[in-house]
């Protein structure tokens, strides 16, 4: 019989709440956990056993393929909290296509949008008092996926999970981010899974970080693999530019992610009558545009990091400042966006869904 | 007080024994599991406690970075048994020395050697009946390196397992194979992770292997990702090309894996008095080859595969057969490189290490 992921998600509540040792006016991004998340498991070429948990514990045979070959995707999104308690998610539907996008890429079973969107509401019903209210929090919400199946043969598992689980957050980087545009190492190759939200293309970059992180930059710019010559994305934002009153931003591609927060702020701009363009951009480009004072902004985009300044970038050896801007796209952009997403404002484009 | 990894290495011995129920005479390619684990935990800066236990699960938090952003790695060796009953290893410290080249790649925490070469001697000792001596098979033995430490923050974990898995096994492959030339997808980039055994390098390269399994392909040779004009490797195996009676083989780099097997096989041919280059390839130089009738033969070898001839390959639509020779380089340099590791030759390069 079919499986009913909105009938059939069975619900098993926690008997104690973790959540007043949590305080909700000092959090940290992703590090404390609320009381429930979602689980699903595929076997037997389906996805099966919805159901709501206390949060706790996943146990895995050692040859599980998520040890071994890198079968892992997940997404980000936010709960968020009005003045009334009416919660509300982001584009939802957005993270799941994007979910099966990333599933499909890395030979990972696709799940049924019931099952996501159903157990996402559920859940987030459920741990709707751990959505925090203070400026610049919410309540941060990890999808993911992984291979269960066993061996140690380097194809495809024949058993996955998948969790939902919720993390009370406050913002994801603290103080000034001043990035590094990489000149050796690459996030991504041609043809290759940087579109994807997949576990490897995060580990590969944490290395190339640190370095910079040593050297006093907070993230790394990407350039394409073959050049190095065009910027792509920062691993966990994509990177907007301003060059006068033009506000820019590089295409999406298999190497670069389709964020939701990007395009929701290339909708957002366009309505405000800000002049934007989609291409490619050198970092020959940037540098010419700093030297001549026509580089005004330069913010990165990004669920976790919503709309995050850039304060100077590094290339070569040198260093270049942003100017201190008073009325940035940036600062509008963000305002713009929140607004939606914490109902300050009007929803023209239908973005936010109303949970409870 | 600091860590005898020698001395330090606790064992518990299991119960009961699963070796009884193996059909060791009809062995998969790493299914079925020995009866223990060596296991040892990165934490507060150090790696500690290792012991040997039963094989078992492993539990997780559901916010273990493993799940979230790929900091897994692993390496492949296999142990053989000799007709008196002497076990082996072939060129241990290589994996131990790549397993640390991953680890630093991936910011993930480097293993002692001794932790590494004394846990995995003690683990065979104790396995030792474990090791089939059937033809073309052996004892596969899976190290692997992964994130346990929590959060929801793209950063490096603080916490790490190692863990060293048995699985008796048979032949990786079974039957001919035949293999398509990537033309679309990558496996690497340029400053990438290529070279590192890293989890989500295999992640990526399921799908378009089931592409090409969909096509009649066992296996994919990647192309380089920027023009797809020059031959990487197999995943599961480095490449090796005969063009008339000289043997070529692709330089690693920051792409392509240092595969023990490989650099094995280069040796012994030089030895062998076989015209050896090491040098790029062209798929062009290998379709005009078998054109002409100097393309002779085409192998993969791997730990895993060992020496794997290739009957054939794929490119833009078109497929290739390569002829069907006695006497070839493959079968002789499988020979000799099996013959060292089974202590069937002499091991004129200290190769071998003996275990008990």
């Amino acid at each position: 019989m079919a499986i009913n992921y909105t009938e059939d998600i069975q619900i098993e509540k926690s008997k104690t709440s973790k959540i007043a040792n949590v305080d909700f006016n000092n959090l940290a991004f992703g590090r404390v956990f609320s009381d429930h998340m979602l689980v699903c498991d595929f076997k037997n070429g389906e996805w099966q056993n919805p159901s709501i948990v206390p949060y706790q514990p996943v146990t895995l045979e050692p040859s599980a393929k998520i040890f071994h070959y890198g079968q892992s995707i997940f997404e980000g999104m936010k709960a968020y909290k009005d003045s009334d308690n009416n919660v509300f998610l982001f584009r939802p539907v957005d993270n799941f296509n994007r979910l099966n996008i990333s599933a499909k890429r890395l030979a990972m079973p696709e799940l049924p949008e019931a099952c996501f969107m159903n157990g996402l509401k559920e859940l987030i019903k459920l741990e709707k008092d751990w959505i925090p209210t203070s400026e610049g929090s919410s309540l941060y919400i990890r999808p993911f996926m992984f291979a269960t199946g066993q061996g140690f043969h380097a194809s495809p598992a024949n058993a996955y999970k998948f969790i939902i689980a919720c993390a009370p957050s406050g913002s994801y980087f603290s103080g000034k981010v001043k990035v590094l545009i990489e000149e050796k190492y690459s996030r991504s190759a041609n043809g290759g899974v940087g579109f994807a939200k997949a576990g490897g293309n995060y580990a590969g970059q944490f290395y190339p970080t640190q370095l910079a992180n040593n050297r006093g930059y907070q993230q790394v710019i990407w350039t394409d693999d073959n050049t190095h010559e065009y910027i792509e994305e920062a691993g966990a934002m994509n990177i907007f530019v301003r060059i006068n009153d033009t506000l820019l931003t590089v295409p999406t591609s298999d190497r670069i992610l389709d964020g939701i927060t990007r395009k929701s702020i290339l909708t957002i701009a366009e309505a405000e009558g800000i002049d934007v363009e989609v291409r490619k951009i050198k970092v020959a480009e940037l540098i010419e545009a700093s030297e001549n004072g026509s580089l005004k902004e330069l913010f990165g985009a990004g669920t976790a990091a919503v709309v995050s300044p850039i304060s100077g970038f590094g290339f070569k050896g040198k260093d270049y400042e942003l100017p201190e801007l008073e009325n940035t796209y940036g600062a509008l952009l963000k305002k713009r966006i929140t607004d939606i997403q914490t109902n300050k404002s009007d929803d023209p484009y239908g973005w936010r869904v109303k949970v409870c």
